[in-house]
């Protein structure tokens, strides 16, 4: 079966220019079948209050996830040979109608979870991780590894709008597609609305680490905390490229600086090896404010470490399958 | 009275990068009370069908806006001695809700009607546009002058949504706020949807001057017809910035090359004088999309253009009126 | 038949900014099987002899040319009725190797003819058009209009090197390519090596109208002599997009100021209707060096007039089959 | 009394691309009467040496001021509920008469320090500090924490020029408005214009505290030898932005790589909390050398964290006044 | 003698991205010994009133210059042949002591004068060509075709500062450099300070066409005009690369849109053939607010342009001499 | 003989944006004939196999390595009185022959080498490093400390080119240029071809220091391993910049993520005092792909900080001569 896999592009043979972009130069599917994870472009970002883009940030992730290899190099890990993966496009959107949107992307990933492949969604602002939960946490409710600045339990903007990228994880909890207590947040910073903003986070049980206590404890020892809140039953993992500073993701819509540096991101991405994770995605890159490329490059590369997480989960399954 | 009148930062004793930046370095008001002319923001692109970011217009038309001195060079004209004008600020926007956003910006210029102001407008993409013209054509079908690569007289986009910048025209004109016998739209180019595109609008009676004709016709014969379509009675005036060519205008959602130089746009505008405004708008600059700030350059200068037109009507009603 | 022409992807239903990036949003195709026109991407720059970053033009165009619609609002040809068209990817390419690089040019497009389909393609440098000349002029010397700055028809480059941007259009006049007096080159300007430079070009036969002589006549009279001149026989076009102004494409290699307007392009464009051609190209579009996407776009919308012009050759060809 | 307290507009009710941009968003007002804290501007680059364009940092500053929210999320202090807190433009200035600038900005700093407010600017060159401190400390001199990548205690340029933005520290001690014992400079790195560049500053009793010290030691370690130099007495703190490495603030003047990060930068502002300061700035912001608005985000988000200190001084010596 | 002249390093041999960037990529030298044309930079801004960077011009023009080749390509002159030029570096300046500045300027420009060199400087802003001015007219007033958007003959700012870049005729012609009946301003445009912002010049004799007048007219009628109006005496060209539109010179302090095309002005600048010049300059390219050096490019061709026109005086001055 | 050394412009008397961008301001000299050290520039990136740019690599950098002074702040050292430096120009290159491009390397440095000068070189991109090294260790094998995001160490591309900037330092190795097992490389990451790609350089005996296991043990424990290794035999010192982060270094072809700050860097190369160093590069500054200079200013820093470890290490040699 591992030959039938999908294999991406060499970039040794097809200079990594060449070529339309897709997802890490891997082919171009209609549709999940068949395979193990898929990579999938949510453009969309009605979401988002302040400066929009993350719409384009699917295209661009894909044209800069042309300089990724084919292996991991810290884990050994050949992802296309233990897993099936391929770009299977972007969800149908709409962005002139919130509502619709919503519809349309929860219906898209359900195809892909339908036919048994996990989720890898780029965004598109981070409201897409509500229709994306709804999709994936239909039966019951998940864990979620959630790196960002910001905590995104707030309730309503413009009035009463329930449905923004600075609410998703409040209506996700009332939906009842999170356990709280299996919900923690990493790298939380910045100024804020009120001395109350993260109370009712923090009152349904979810773990919130700032910047601030990140900083002064590590990356090693804040995974060991995240690995254990989430323990072994599915999880989520959402990365909002916000989470990253400024200087390295810059095109962005929400800027925080004092953020991660990518080397401390990709160590917390390694140390999510051995969950049981039900689906992952990268948001909020907006390549209109992006300078020189560097946020999808980025991007690009935290999908390329999700992916072989993923890759290593599938690779550990189906050993226990053939066993 | 005219002692009165709002003057701008003068730049030859403060400097232009000094102060806040406000349409044309005038003084901030908290309304249109006692205005002549009221300078606006619309800071919406709530019907962008594809690059969002003229929610970011009026700030940086705002910014560049002090590059504008105090007097015309062509006509003489010192806008600020003949008219009241003063930049009211924004109206009030809802990123996220689209029909909420059409009503807010409504009842904001509506006020300015009410207070006895003309409103001069920056948008924002082209729908916004709509909500103004069902402020100032309340009471009458007015007629259109649209400068613009498009005709924006479609019908629905994404489904039947039925409210996008590219469909503010034909719901202006099924709601008779445009007589459309005396609609005229110039500059019109670019690829379209199909051959029938733009027949709905022929059909109402749009007088639709292409490009083509436009360069084989010059500006002064063009503007002679454009004249002589809306005559004498009430016209609005709406300035889509993407009717200028891309080189000189590139921060705009839906480029199309081969658009008017900014010359032959100055020299049309300057052949509105006489008419009978009841107001005007530039929309669709995009700052996301812009360099160097170019496009919001050309914004602010476009906008000075339409700000003398208007004070000199104003100057020949008040003659009238004193007579 | 044409009931299984390829359609581009709907802008009214799906966004713009969505899924994969292909030519005029086309489906990707293996092969040019079937279609009458092969848009084909070059993507290589190993003939530059100063800027490079041509090898990114194909990405980009592509990534441009979702702003083109279905329909040429002029001639009013819907060119995927009239003709089955699609992306059928890059041709393979050496960005190491310029020798083994002009090689693989050749195969991939000769592949293309002969298959019967007319090659569209977006390069590259200008020293691609070589190679495609190979391909499409194997059995009989064909005609070429030429729009360019630089005559491009210099002997050797850096020693005796024969192979460069600068010198395709001798070599495939030596190769007996080209016949000489069917080859006309439209906007040549710019300081030059020597007084001398042009006299092989004009000892050959080759028509050279300098942007002075455009200028002064403009594009009806030019084109009149153009169609004179490569008459009814075979010809080639290729159009280098620093033939247009660098304010309107400012992303390439050896930019000249005083070049054509968009506007003039077009123009010139569209009297190339009626023709004979055998295939056309769009070249030195160098993103490296583009700001905000202006020069890709502009190569875009050139690709999309020289695809209706050939689609409309195309009906003919098959209305006069059919009868 | 708090209840006449300026207060911002609300991110969740008007979105933060909407409005006048004023520094944080709060009310623009025309003099510093009644404020605890005043933000001013002082766009004046008159002493730059090399690259020009702090001139422009007042106003894009603002314009990024808008990213932040009315809480500190570690202190969990909101500002402008225990300090009347407001932007009072900018002080007038003269970009052509280097005298006459420094006479413009003290008699404007002047103002503010006679009307009872601490003054918060935003530069501006550093020179621009030499007038403000004649103008904060004329009838005492005071300590000074100084974050730098230069010390700035040159003493001539170009001739005998005394009055540069890399001579202000001197002339301050040479004016005695600073005791040079209460100085420390922190961050300071780059190449010299000798082995003795440093000396006089030394010999004055300043304390320089170098990137690498830093680096080894910590923020935490410095800050409270910082903390103990300047103890209780009045003491002034005065930020150039090209402390911060350039990957975090590219847009100044004499960049130097090797710089604080955000983070550390943050951290050392919040340790400031407690002491007796009569000031602060943040200078060197130079827009037309920043990419991305990267440096003005850093700018602004400097001056949101010393304006939190200064809020709570104010609180702190309200409570005191009210026992 | 012609066998000594210098010559630029051939880009057929030499890439033109190699080497060190220098005027036409001559050899620079210690002085203007020798010389019949000397090239030379002024960088130095220091009469800017809004936003600097000037300062930077040279460097980046010199950049740009490596794209110019060694023949005119309309005149066919080779000026490297008939003519003995070379780059003799920059002249001191003081970006800090606006008078100091004013004086080393002339003294450096003095020194080529009195080698019997003829000046083509770029700057720097348009307060430059005043020292220039005063180096080259010492003995007599001179004529001057100035091509700009400004005027630049007010009289003060910021209080009575009489040096600015707004303000250099009104000193020249009070200072008897220039005779006002043989100034001729072509391209002025924009908005200005109040109607009467013009009246000195005009009563002093000079000429100004404005830019709505030059595009009635056309540059062949304008240029007939101009010639008249210098005769055959002693004359200086300014060029201000604000009379060029902004699309296509983008990097100046004072943007105007409406301006030139470089066509338009390339044109200009051959029919000024035959006068009798005694030196040029090309002033206000701003590099910081330039993009893709699009700005510098205009620069460096039109500085080309001059050369050639004084190449050609000095052959035909040579011609004569040696008859 | 001190006193003839060669000196650069003085920043405090001429301000650094004036005069002809040399490497360091130093004079441009014609052969490295009598010097110590000789900056060269390499302008060539034929061996690069995605993103070309490096060929304007040494133009750029000179240009902002205006910004260095002449002191470096830590060691004290003032390089130009110890050595005698300048700026030799660039070597001949060939950008379109990549066999030939080799051989004028090669000559160039050897002839830099021959005149007892250490090359201290500015590519380019890194296969620049293997002519380079023909030149160095023509005699015999030398040491290598290597600071890279990747080993370039892969055997061919894009069929069988065994020459591209992947392979150079395995053909060095093969061309026993180098003592592999004194071959040290460090920051090595980002996703590989395989998990075999290091194996070859692991069996030849070269030492690959991970960024994971830099990340850990700290740059002095890396140094002392490094200095260990290559002990007091010759060796060349190799900067790619990509070894950077791509946050402050973006300017690069193939950007890794996760790469040293500056801060480590140049901690790193202050390590390097000491050893026994027969020249060095900084390699891959693609000045295309950079924004805002970054790269360019952390390349020149990079730089002068070799330049200062080299200069250190003439004047040790020359006591011992002296001795």
């Amino acid at each position: 079966m591992r030959d039938t896999f999908h294999q991406p592009v060499d970039a040794a043979r097809v200079p990594r220019f060449a070529g339309h972009a897709t997802f890490m130069r891997l082919p171009a599917v209609g549709s999940a079948e068949g395979l193990d994870i898929a990579l999938v472009g949510i453009p969309w970002d009605g979401g988002t209050t302040n400066r929009a883009g993350a719409r384009h940030g699917p295209r661009e992730v894909r044209n800069y996830s042309s300089l990724m290899r084919s292996t991991h190099h810290v884990f050994g890990t050949e992802p296309y040979k233990v897993a099936n993966i391929a770009d299977v496009g972007d969800v149908a959107v709409n962005p002139i109608d919130l509502l619709d949107g919503l519809k349309l992307i929860e219906a898209g990933i359900a195809d892909i979870v339908a036919k048994g492949a996990l989720p890898l969604s780029v965004g598109g602002d981070h409201l897409t991780t509500l229709p994306v939960l709804r999709a994936v946490a239909r039966n019951r409710a998940v864990g979620l590894i959630h790196f960002d600045a910001h905590s995104d339990t707030n309730d309503t903007y413009f009035g009463d709008n329930p449905y923004t990228h600075g609410t998703p994880f409040r209506r996700a909890i009332e939906e009842k597609l999170l356990d709280p207590r299996r919900v923690v947040q990493i790298g939380i910073r910045g100024s804020i609305y009120g001395p109350d903003e993260h109370d009712w986070a923090k009152q349904q049980g979810i773990r919130i680490i700032y910047m601030e206590e990140f900083a002064a404890r590590g990356p090693e020892a804040v995974m060991e905390e995240v690995r254990a809140i989430v323990g072994d039953l599915p999880t989520y993992v959402t990365f909002d490229i916000d989470s990253i500073d400024p200087s390295m993701a810059p095109g962005t819509g929400t800027p925080e600086i004092g953020g991660f540096s990518t080397r401390e991101a990709q160590q917390m991405l390694r140390l999510l090896d051995g969950l049981n994770l039900v689906g992952a995605d990268v948001v909020e890159v907006s390549p209109p404010f992006d300078v020189g490329g560097m946020t999808s490059i980025v991007g690009a590369t935290m999908a390329f470490e999700l992916m072989c997480i993923l890759a290593r989960q599938v690779e550990r399954q189906r050993a226990v399958s053939a066993a």
